[in-house]
Parts: structure tokens; C-alpha cells; sequence
């Protein structure tokens, strides 16, 4: 990013809070039924008041048409240009159920798979193995696998076939190749390094599988082998204290937000459920930090699950809660989405997401409604999420003067 | 830039006439009182009917949340990257007060401080000297250092404690450490050469800091002795002419401005003092160039002070002179500023700036004021203001078609 050629040089520090509100996949799509979107259709005083009294626009999460997934859309809205940090499959994986990671651990998606006395792949997913014998297998494989050549192998369920796998040691490489053949009905692959410093990985590896294998042998199920992919560490971001000059905290309930905040160094609370134990929490630690991302799962979770009301239902939940937070006056608030997930669609869109900043130092749009259509008109224009960090800064003042 | 890459090859020359009017720190905030800006509170009827006639739009002088300094707010304007071509502190401070610059010379930014009898700055300000003060040390400096080493050496008042100093000679660089300890109570430092060639420019300038103590010490002063920053050279731009094919003259009366249209090649017409000078002199040279860059600076000045009346006042001081500039019939008009510079904020800032723009070939929106929330509903949208040069090359049809 071009700011980052200058955001040393300008960047400063002051006791300006500011508050980034982010409703995951918020924006939506009209329903053909009425002509609406869910952000039209839902009853939201209190979003709307936010939209009247601040500056409103779209924002695109990472390039126009491009669907993204939470990682770079989140990046993007931390003010990180979210395809120069890409962050591994594997890193998302792991985040996503919540485990720890060191710098110089590998994280690994992987799969239960089926496979015949010839070792050829007969089913990818080993029949979708219910969650509950996934756990199963995972702790046997756990208490048989602990280590192999001093690299710790931490094995987890993520959901029925699914599983992530971290390995922390010294001298691991993300350069290696998947032993998924891609398609049933070819052999297993080895796992091969692709660099050079990769063969001791490769090998690592090779043998976890192989001992699995085994393992599994010993079982009455159908998952015999398991298929490895996303091999990735923690990718490079300078930390958000070191770049901004702030103090972060994330407010979150889900596991992937959370990790993604630590990925850019913000301090993460634990313990949280509802968006009631996030707005507490957010009261309680105010005086602490100057910069809190709270995430909100629910409009995300009935878009993803195609239910419409549900998500007009997610929107109005939190608009309901607006007033819990508006009293604590920050310098700055932002409430925008990470992306875009249209009830009709079932998944997240490239669609750019309302936005909405209040801030002393705005002129205040006429827009009066938060929705996609009327902050459309907005004075912020259609931006680029991964700019909405630098506006925020700005009106917290905490940018100084580029050039004289 | 981009169009870097393809400018070449399309730009051609015509006798199509430009006339870019930058209204210097334009863009407001409202007044809390009112609820309206500078120039929603201005009368200002030529001003809205440019608006009325042209495409309106908001333009980002640099970046978003980015605010800018004169220096890459002009480049910008100038069609040039300001974050590629950053222009160095010593060389603003030099344009600011009115000196020369050649290609080959360094200027500084200088300030005098006060030093104990060990050398530890107790003040690096010096007491903020009376700029009279500061104008005789420089006399007595002036007639003792002259040149060292073949370096010709010359020294000028700024104001207070501020100093310009330009060296002249051969095999200078601006690679050299400051010499100023930033805090007080440390040591005045020695000038250390950065890299391998700037041995001989740290040479000379310790020469002239040593001499400049010494002649500081027989004066009744605070300003005991000197530190420097900003070091810096002419950096390497493209001339206006080479690039655009235009003949480019600045009508401009402060220093800073006719210098950063110097940098660019641009003719620069002396003498000027008042807006009024400047629009005779416009009239007057309307024969002789095709690209005429007229500046007005009285809106940033009041802007600066935090006086919303004078800035209301010298909108509509503008407002009144455009009659005598409009029968002049530009092919192309833009009427812009460089930045915003807020009465509220008594400083420049990163909020994006209404522009008009008038030609044959636009497509007349339907904004018919010139100000910040109406010019953000225009078809121009919100855009770089390094885009709006090749706007205007477009539109006096100087650019032909990329590609086949």
C-alpha cells in the first residue's frame, strides 16, 4: 500500500477513542418477494440515527467483484491491503477453532479420507464421519501421535471429516507438497518438500501419515487415511500497536475474529458468548484502550444459512443494543461490514457493505437510512475498505500533516 | 502512476487553452452553530454557476485520511505521484521564503538555538528570537562565511528563529546526519555523512558550524549556534512541458507556490502581489501559454487562522473576480483547491475538496452549488487529485486513444 510509505513519518499518538462496530456480512440483497434488502426491510431506529447523524458510503472489502473470505475481508478493514497478506488455509483453519499459534508453528487443514487396500482415495471426505466419531478418532490418534522427530503434532476436530493440525518445532517449512490427490480413484501422494529447506517437514510429515494410517487401520470406521492441504505459518503483519500508535482490543465471540485480531497484535478479551457479554465487556475495558474492534456474528451466520428473516431479525437484535454503546462517547465510530452475505445468495458477495463514520470532524451527509441504497449516496463515496483505517485515524486527529 | 506507462504515447499538442483556478485550503467544516461550511455560508453565485454549468465532484489530495502539505497537494494537482516524488523540508523552506534553486544545490532548514559553554543545547529554538533579530545575525553570518571549500553558502531569514540555507558547488549531497541532539539538554552532534559521497558535504558544513559559533559568540544574543535538518536536493520531476506538451504558466504571489510550479517548469510571472494583479496578468498573458495555473491563497490563510468569516469573505472576494476571468473563454476550466483547510481546525486536513470542471465535452450534472456536500453528488465522484490533470488533457482533447 502506498500509505505505508509515509505512515511512519505521520502517525502519532493521543487519548482519541475510536470504535469499529463491524456486522459481519451485513450487506444483502433485495428479496424478490417485496423489492427489499435486509437492511431495508428491518425496523433499526438506531442504525438509521447513526447513518443520519454521521457520513456514509460503501465499502469494497478487497477489489470490485471479489468475494472475500473473513481473513482478507477483515485485514482489509484493519487497514491491511489484504492480497499483499494473504493468510494460509491452514492459519484460518486453526484460528478458526480457536487454538494458539507461535510464529514458528506450521498449521495444517486436513481430512479424513477413505482409502482401499491399494491406498487408492475412494471418498475425499471418508462418507461425512459424524463430529462425534471425528473427536473420537482424533483423541486416538492424539494419544498414539504426540511427536515425531522432536516436532510436537497437535491434532484437532474441526467439524465431521474435518480436521486442523498444528506441528511445532524447530525447522518447520509451509513448502511442501498436499498428499491429496485431488480426485478419487488415484493413489495417496507422498507429502514432497518443494524447497530445500522442506525435507525435514516432507519427512515429519510422511511419517505422521503413515503412523495414522496405521492407527486408523485399528478402527471400525471409514476414514483410514488422512489427506493434508493449506500448509501455512503466521504471516508477517507488522503488529497494529507498532503501526498505528493504538492500543487494540477485540471484542469478539467467535474464534476466527479473535484470531485474526491477535494475527495484527490486537489484545483479545476471552470468555465471551452473546452480544450482550461483548457490549459489557466494551463498557468494562473502555477506559483501557484507544482503538476496540467488536464484532457481530448473527447477520453473517442467517445470511450464510440463507434464512432472510433471520437476518432482518440479527440487524434489529443489534440495533437494539446501539444504546448501550452510544453513551460512551467515542471520538470516532465507524459501523461498517467485513463483506457482504445476501440471504439469497447463502454466502458471502463481492456487494460493497454500508458504512457509516461519526465523528466531530465529518460534514454530515443527508443520508438518513442504513441501507445499501441510501449510503450509496453518501459523502464518503464508494472507498476501499482497506482505507477506512486511515479516515478513522484522520478524524481522531492522530495523522499528521504528509509534507509541508 | 499508471498512466505513466501510456502517457507518452497518446499526448499530443493542440491550441486548446487550460486554466486550473486553485482556491488554496478550499474545503471547510461547519460551523457548529450553523451547521454549514465556508462555502455553504458564502455568496458566492459565479462560484455555483461554474458549478451549475460544469461536472462537479470532491477530489482526495493525496490519499484518503491523508492530510497534505502545500508541497504534494500541488504535485497532485500537477498530474505527478506526491508520495513518489516527495519534495524535501529544506527545499519547501527555500521555495516558502523565495529563493532559487539550481538542480545542483542543497538547501537546509536551519534554526538557532542555544548552547551552554559545553556545547549542550539548552534551547533549540533560542528564545524564539525576534525575526528582526534573526534578520541582523544573518547579515553578520552572511559577511563572514561567504563560501568554504568552494561551496558557496547562502543564508536567509525565514522568521523567529528559522533559517533557509542554500549550498552551491559541486559534488554536494544531501545525505548527511542532522546535527541537532532533537532534545534539549544533549550535545550539539557533528554532521555525519550518510553515505559514501557525502564525506565533503558534512565537511563543509561542520566548517560553516564551527565558524557560525564563533561568530554567534561575539554577538549579544540567545542564538549561540545553528542546528540543521531537512536536508535536500531538486527532486527529479519531468517538466510540465516535456510530459503534457503544454506551455505552462503559474500567476501566483506567494513564494511557495511560484516555487513549486518552478519545480515542475512552469513559466512563473513575477511581481505579483493581490488576487487583482494576478487576473490582469492573467488577461494580459491569455496569448502566450496553454496551460495557465492560477493561485489563490487568501481561503487557506483565514482557513490557518480559524476565522470562518474571513474565509466566508475571501470565498466571495474570489466570487467577485470571476467575471473578468470567464470572458477569457478557456477550452478547459477547473476550478478546485490543493487541500481542505477547516476554520474549526485552524490547520490543512485530509478532507476531500469540491472541484468543477467546465468544457465542451463534459456532461453537465445536475449540482448547481459549489460546495463540499453538493459538489459530493456530482458525476465527477469522488477521485484523485492526480487524476484530474489527464481530466482536463481529455477534455481539450489532448490525449488520443490507447490502444487500437
Amino acid at each position: 500500500m502506498q500509505i505505508e510509505k509515509i505512515l511512519k513519518d505521520i502517525v502519532k499518538k493521543n487519548d482519541k477513542k475510536i470504535l469499529l462496530l463491524v456486522m459481519d456480512g451485513l450487506g444483502g440483497l433485495p428479496d424478490p418477494a417485496t423489492g427489499l434488502t435486509e437492511l431495508e426491510t428491518a425496523k433499526k431506529p438506531n442504525l438509521d440515527e447513526i447513518a443520519r447523524s454521521g457520513m456514509c458510503g460503501l465499502s469494497v472489502p478487497v477489489l470490485p467483484g471479489i468475494t472475500p473470505g473473513s481473513g482478507p475481508a477483515h485485514l482489509s478493514l484493519f487497514g491491511y491491503d489484504p492480497i499483499e497478506h494473504q493468510i494460509g488455509r491452514g492459519v484460518l483453519e486453526v484460528l478458526g477453532i480457536g487454538m494458539e499459534m507461535d510464529k514458528t508453528d506450521i498449521a495444517i487443514r486436513g481430512n479424513f479420507a477413505t482409502i482401499d487396500e491399494n491406498r487408492i482415495v475412494t471418498d475425499r471426505r471418508a462418507g461425512r464421519i459424524p463430529t462425534e466419531e471425528n473427536r473420537k478418532l482424533v483423541q486416538i490418534l492424539q494419544e498414539k501421535i504426540q511427536s515425531i522427530r522432536d516436532v510436537q503434532i497437535i491434532i484437532r476436530t474441526v467439524k465431521e471429516h474435518r480436521l486442523a493440525i498444528l506441528l511445532k518445532g524447530r525447522n518447520l517449512s509451509p513448502d511442501v507438497s498436499e498428499n491429496d490427490p485431488q480426485k478419487e480413484g488415484f493413489p495417496l501422494k507422498k507429502v514432497v518438500s518443494l524447497k530445500k529447506d522442506a525435507d525435514f517437514t516432507a519427512d515429519v510429515l510422511n511419517e505422521f501419515l503413515t503412523t495414522a494410517e496405521r492407527v486408523l487401520a485399528g478402527q471400525n470406521t471409514k476414514a483410514r487415511a488422512i489427506l493434508l492441504r493449506g500448509f501455512s505459518g503466521i504471516p508477517a503483519i507488522e503488529p497494529f500497536e507498532k503501526r498505528y500508535l493504538l492500543k487494540p482490543v477485540c471484542i469478539a465471540s467467535y474464534p476466527m475474529y479473535k484470531g485474526l485480531a491477535k494475527l495484527v497484535g490486537m489484545n483479545v478479551i476471552g470468555g465471551l458468548e452473546t452480544i450482550d457479554d461483548e457490549i459489557k465487556t466494551l463498557n468494562e475495558v473502555y477506559g483501557d484502550y484507544d482503538f476496540f474492534y467488536l464484532h457481530y456474528k448473527k447477520t453473517d451466520s442467517a445470511g450464510e444459512d440463507g434464512d432472510f428473516k433471520r437476518k432482518v431479525a440479527a440487524i434489529e437484535e443489534f440495533d437494539g443494543k446501539i444504546s448501550r454503546i452510544k453513551h460512551l462517547k467515542f471520538d470516532v465510530m465507524c459501523l461498517t461490514g467485513d463483506h457482504s452475505t445476501p440471504s439469497i445468495l447463502r454466502s458471502h458477495s463481492w456487494h460493497p457493505v454500508p458504512t457509516a463514520i461519526i465523528s466531530q470532524n465529518i460534514i454530515p451527509d443527508d443520508v438518513s437510512s442504513f441501507t445499501e441504497r441510501a449510503c450509496a449516496k453518501g459523502m464518503l463515496g464508494i472507498i476501499n475498505a482497506k482505507d477506512i483505517m486511515y479516515i478513522l485515524l484522520a478524524n481522531s486527529l492522530k495523522l499528521e500533516k504528509f509534507g509541508a
